[in-house]
């Protein structure tokens, strides 16, 4: 039997519950995870693209603000890659204890991941994307001058630097992710909207890019890549809704990329919200593949198109 | 043409020049490392096992000093994790710019690694490997109760975290590695002696624990179970010496594992110096493949048997 293939957008928050941090809260939670996706695996070819927000935050802060000249912090570009290694880990961990369960033993590789962005992105003329520790206004401003950061304040909060959140346009590593897939293995990829970096025209050479990816963009980006039948963005909640949290609430079930086109024309998807995994969701569908939008619970059903939001060309 | 298999063992301490720790400096470093792995890599499979001595340090001190409740630090085993999505990262860019001066794209993917440990290694009975920050005296003694730390004192300079140094027995991603090299593709893996894992004996369930693998040590258990042909230990010298830096100094050139236990019998060498690297060697000797220990710049002449010391059974 060919097994379909499947990439899955799995959030950052996703692995912290009520904002417990420490490693032992968020291993235990990834092996919840890791085991909904051991039991996938058995049935599709699986590729897992998580997002990274609070922990990529937590590192930059403490990158930061214990920074010195013989222990000199690192930029966000490479914070990204330990990010990928930190998460990968505890995934790859996660899924294969979710195995030995069974008594079986199945490879599983985290590939640290490279994301192609264009230099010209409007994005990086307007940068929104909040990240690391608040300052004072006057470091903040020290700060900026010193390291060519933007910085702004941030809702009566103190100041924070801002970086863009420009579109993914390639993955350096999707070659060796499809080898691995047809060797049977379950990857973990493009963690975090993936390492941001710049490719110059000819050379191809590359060059790390401090910015924020949007974990769903590079996700979808990758789906594309490696050919995946279905795009998932696993959310907090099982569908996407119209008016949700009142009383004309409606949940999402099947519908078509155009008509997603149309609510969001009508402004029904949030930025900060369901919108880029509605973007996202779609524009992989537009391509011909089925996108979906559920919460881990609905995985399974869903792939069998018995649950969660499912959007079709 | 079939390629000959080698693991390249690369000290952490190579990506950082006159202890020059910033990101910038340390790809600028990666970039010549790189450049070197790639013209190897046109004439064999290529698997490099890199350090992360001073990188894995400074990380535990950004996230032990700067740790607080929102945001608390990271163990020893996920710091590792890090360190090799950092690594990796920096090398695999490295390598990809170096093909990309002739125009050549290669597929080059860092994994992330789990070594398996014994917890009865005997090693875990007597830590010896310092690790992190220095403490005062008071709250070294605290931290050691509150998280089951040992802390000794180190050489007048303060206290720090002491941890076991046990021996590699397994790497849990050899398969995936094995996979890689037969579709071609250069491989960063076991970064930092990898990640420290015990096993269970009947379900085989994984659970990190604080340790830390010597990167030789690790790199050559490697070399074993991917079936390499050679394993490398680079270092700073081009060669193994006997009374290093005396009248009396002694290259190695070509020598039999045996001879090679003769002179460590005699207290040729030194366990914080080359013992690891000239015992890893050796070890891979008797298994009936070649060990060879020199410096990036002897490399490739080693490799046909015309610089370093190569050891054989």
């Amino acid at each position: 039997m060919v097994k379909k293939r499947i990439v899955i957008a799995l959030g950052g928050n996703a692995l912290q519950e009520n904002g417990e941090a420490t490693a032992e809260a968020q291993k235990k939670i990834a092996e919840k995870v890791g085991a909904v996706i051991a039991e996938l695996a058995n049935n599709y070819e699986v590729v897992v693209a998580h997002g990274n927000g609070p922990q990529v935050g937590n590192i930059l802060i403490h990158e930061e603000s214990a920074a010195s000249e013989k222990a000199p912090a690192m930029p966000l570009e490479t914070a990204v890659a330990m990010s990928q290694g930190q998460i990968g880990y505890w995934l790859t961990q996660a899924i294969h204890n979710a195995f030995a369960k069974s008594g079986q033993i199945k490879k599983i590789a985290t590939v640290i991941s490279q994301v192609v962005v264009d230099r010209e992105d409007p994005a990086f003329k307007n940068p929104t994307k909040p990240i690391g520790q608040f300052y004072d206004a006057k470091t903040a401003k020290e700060l900026a001058k010193k390291n060519g950061w933007v910085v702004k304040e941030d809702a009566g909060r103190g100041w924070r630097r801002v970086v863009a959140s420009p579109k993914p346009i390639d993955i350096v590593e999707k070659k060796t992710i499809v080898e691995l897939l047809n060797d049977n293995v379950i990857v973990i990829a493009a963690g975090g909207g993936g390492i941001p970096v710049t490719r110059t025209k000819i050379l191809k050479r590359l060059k790390g890019i401090d910015a924020v990816i949007d974990k769903d963009y590079a996700a979808e980006k990758l789906a594309e890549l490696v050919k995946a039948d279905v795009f998932i963005s696993v959310t907090a909640v099982p569908n996407v809704y119209l008016n949700y949290n009142t009383k004309d609430q409606t949940a999402l079930s099947k519908i078509s990329a155009k008509e997603i086109d149309q609510l969001k024309k009508y402004g029904y998807f949030k930025a900060g919200s369901m919108l880029p995994k509605v973007e996202a969701a779609s524009r992989f569908a537009k391509k011909g593949g089925t996108g979906i939008i559920t919460d881990v619970n609905h995985l399974k059903d869903a792939l069998k198109g018995k649950a969660g939001t499912i959007i079709t060309k």
